[in-house]
């Protein structure tokens, strides 16, 4: 960490600086240019009172030399974490294809795309029984009763379930019927929420704030891994942009800019980041060229039907076609999908 | 609610939009121009069933006419709602000055800043009792006992006093200790949260997420009020931006915008809008220019000693001038400061 | 087009809007509502008279039925354009894979790195002679010299040639040296050079503004197209966002979306969307899988010495490793470098 | 400037860092912490060569610690500059109300509008003769007529007069008609037009780009002021966002935030930040109170049938009401409209 001091600071001022910078547990190391004095502080700038460094008076700019978070990352864990979601590996070369519908709306109609998405080569079924919408009039999920049908459903299809949730008094009844957690874009700040998951061994898929920047989904994640639960999978999902004609903006760059920093696999999911089902597709190959840890996707077989985010989902034609595309993709960059 | 056919869609396509718009209890109205033909659906669009139109196939777009919230909306209630807090009116010309430390740290602390506050005029006390710290190494508040001393300081200056609320699990021990709950912009689309607040009568100072719209907002508004708590502000406070030299980007837009689609208050918070404090005087100044129903501004007598967020925090001289300058501005456009 | 009305709209009101969408050469349609009247605009909503119906008292919004670009559409055109570029065929399948440094710095420089480019499979060379610097005291390139090392370049290793235009008084001399035109994000929207570019007949590299939406990057190569030059290949190269660990947010789903609403080829630049060595290679890949016509990377050998960008270019080895990896996506998704 | 050297940096390494600093001709000086050795760089951080740092191998991140513009920084003049358009002065106190249509249309509306404005109290006529229209297809402008009914009718009324410039090819024929130039949001960073506007001595308006920071809006005055033309004022006129019912996002924090750093006058430009009527009063208003030198406001007597930006005018009594309360709130802030 590094202090820049105010050209016009009192060296009175400095004085303090330096004997604040000492007091909190730090040294300080003073060097003076032309136009700016600054003061390195050695000592580890992730104790909570660095925070407190910008406060003083005299300091024009406090400029950070490390990243934020330990046990997210590479410096912490060398090798890739691989996360196992059931009997699937998620991570380490090996893929994530999850596919569903947005929401769980009946036991046959699960049955039935879970089949579709099964035969194509997903491995993890996903399905919504809490559903976070953005008005109070629009249909809130099945809630446990839909949880036992995705658990019903994904034995019958020999599948792992990932399902949402997203208060904190849900996490032991999720974490009875489902294999993996979601953690929704709107809840990745939801601290409490991450703090009660981070209590179980259960796996999470974290997927990225609309507004998060990499640094704070990293942040996220090490909430759950301090909690004891290393069992992360982040999702990049779209952040909110000024472009109007995609319901947000994909940033694939976060892919690898997660696997330079981090040791935790991620995933992309197109569905939520696009909003459109003719680019999906696209988006979805992109991701594992970049290099993603695998894809989640929205699958209806009659979307004009769905109970959620219907004008979204591929048909079980186009996923059969899609995974058709990814599975040569991922032998090209190297990728297996278990 | 409009449809526009996509060009090539077939006659078949187009008889079966016109019946699943009949099925689904609204009225088609068709109109055939030189390029497209667009379908008005005539009923109420904000029905659940609504968003399935544009999952059918031939349909290339989905226009919207109306506002997709009720309760919040101008159009349900055209006078100004006024928000009771304690015995401080908010709205309809009084404007709320919440000022405070960012979190409670010591009843000797905060009684020390309330008195400050108070002589400047300040007529609501903030203090966070649970503090959302995006690292999970941060200082997290000090939860109950927070809550009692923000309580036991609000009563010796008379000030009715205001914090934030993160889990649901928290709503019934914040009710009993504030007079207002403040859901934090990470959480304004924390919809259990929402409906705890929902079901009870206490005023919620709403924050705006770092990424939601306008509309956003108000929608979040709309299910604390479907609930049958009426007692909403709202509190713009800056969202996500590319510029790098403020914390947020403050839209002060948003305060005549909420205003002429929706009867509640609006406030502003040029703390953590702008995280500088040679920033956070003119910005609140162009608040209650700009019609606000008050600010938010966060002070503390040693900014840094302040556990979270002391290098935003006003010094009590800099919020006494900051007073004396808004009632200047408040008397300019005819507000009162209770 | 559609006008909604405003729900308090006089008869008069009415009557004065249907009459002036009639002076303006339209049809009006009206459909009443339970909550709006709408009137429908028949006619092309493209003619310049239609942006003036906002501004009739008594409407409430305009909402938009078409696009507003005719000549770049995929309605105008089905097939995919393939625009030549000197010898170089992009788009229709075949890949532009454009590389080359920053700027021209010196013609052994220059050549040596050709050689690298060339012989890892690059069958467009790039280099600019015209520099856009955030700061008047950065090095602004080697100006009509560059111009002619970059022919003399080009030349020599038999590669067609790419460079920055940003002025219209330099469109004549840029056409004489070049291959082809480089608009670049920072003049996206500089009307008089477009118009100037749209007199030539020479191909134009069209980057996307750091603020464009895909419409607005349409409506600029319209600019073009409307002048009489069908030579326009698109280039995302990342817009603006929160994001502050990459430079700029490379925006992929625009790839697909525009081939979808348009027959111009599109590129992909990662390495002004990242301005990360680290990040580029995961990119491109991603880029090519996602189906665009190529790629526009930078590289040097030497980027310490680099007179501009150096800290985001390639070394020629690692574009090599770029070119072997490009290749086996390419083929796995059908695509040709020539 | 400083240098944080990457963890697994050889000792060659570091000492080609040094070596590299020094040919450069700037004095390095080494700090070893516990985590990371950094390297402070003593000298100029704005010479050119500053920028190859970031490319050396073994350095993980570049830090600045100053402003990278000189001459339109506070440390350069510590006193406001005042700008003289014709006999208004902008700047130091003295604020700038620019009122007029969009565009010059005909003698005969711009004389009516004029006299309305002047009336009203504004200082300063405004109205475009060249126009960048993001359509081919829309009204470009009446070039020179237009430029010289412009000069006409504020000989008429006494007022100097503003008018966009967007070609360098136009700087003389602009200079020769109007008082001031305007460079539009789109031209911000057209260098070759601020080189040209810097050869001359004419006032400037320099507009913030849509998806320019605060210091690349300064970075473009730094241009002008390069060439020696010292009467710049800025413009904040919004920028690019999610926000979707605004036409941009103003950004008022931008006035104390250029004030702090540069001397340059800065006004505000609510119409185009908000595109809406309804918003414009609330945000001119906030402007004065947070300390701008001026607003620019777009007036118009038949909104319905201009022929540019027709629906974000405000009507002449609308804006007569705006400056009967601007000068409420200017008094209530010490400033003068002269």
């Amino acid at each position: 960490m590094i202090l820049v001091v105010k050209p016009d600071a009192t060296p009175d001022q400095i004085d303090h600086i330096l004997q604040r910078v000492e007091e909190l547990g730090f040294k300080p190391h003073v060097s003076r240019g032309e136009q700016r004095t600054i003061i390195g502080v050695i000592g580890d700038e992730r104790k909570p009172q660095a925070e407190t460094f910008g406060a003083i008076v005299g300091v024009e700019q406090v400029l950070h030399v490390l990243k934020p978070f330990k046990l997210a990352s590479r410096e912490f864990q060398k090798h890739d974490s691989v996360v196992a979601v059931g009997k699937v590996k998620v991570g380490g070369g090996h893929l994530a294809m999850i596919a569903g519908p947005c929401a769980v709306e009946s036991l046959e109609g699960l049955d039935r795309i879970a089949g579709h998405v099964k035969r194509a080569g997903a491995n993890i079924l996903r399905g919504g029984a809490f559903k976070p919408r953005t008005s109070p009039y629009a249909f809130q999920g099945m809630g446990e009763e839909g949880l036992k049908i995705l658990r019903d459903v994904g034995d019958r299809h020999d599948m792992p379930v990932v399902t949402e949730v997203m208060d904190p008094r849900q996490v032991g009844l999720v974490e009875k019927w489902a294999d993996m957690f979601q953690v929704g874009a709107r809840n990745m700040q939801n601290f409490d929420l991450l703090k009660e998951i981070g209590q179980t061994r259960r796996p999470v898929l974290l997927k990225r704030g609309m507004s998060a920047t990499v640094k704070d989904l990293l942040m996220s994640a090490e909430y759950v891994l301090a909690g004891g639960n290393a069992n992360v999978v982040l999702c990049e999902r779209g952040v909110r942009s000024f472009e109007d004609s995609t319901r947000n903006m994909l940033d694939l760059s976060a892919v690898p800019n997660v696997k330079g920093q981090s040791h935790l696999p991620i995933i992309v999911d197109p569905s939520h980041a696009t909003g459109r089902p003719d680019l999906i597709p696209a988006m979805a190959k992109a991701a594992v060229a970049a290099g993603a840890d695998g894809v989640h996707v929205e699958v209806h077989d009659c979307p004009e039907k769905a109970l959620s985010d219907g004008p979204q989902a591929l048909l079980p034609d186009q996923f059969n076609r899609l995974m058709t595309e990814v599975r040569k993709l991922a032998s090209a960059v190297g990728a297996q999908i278990d």
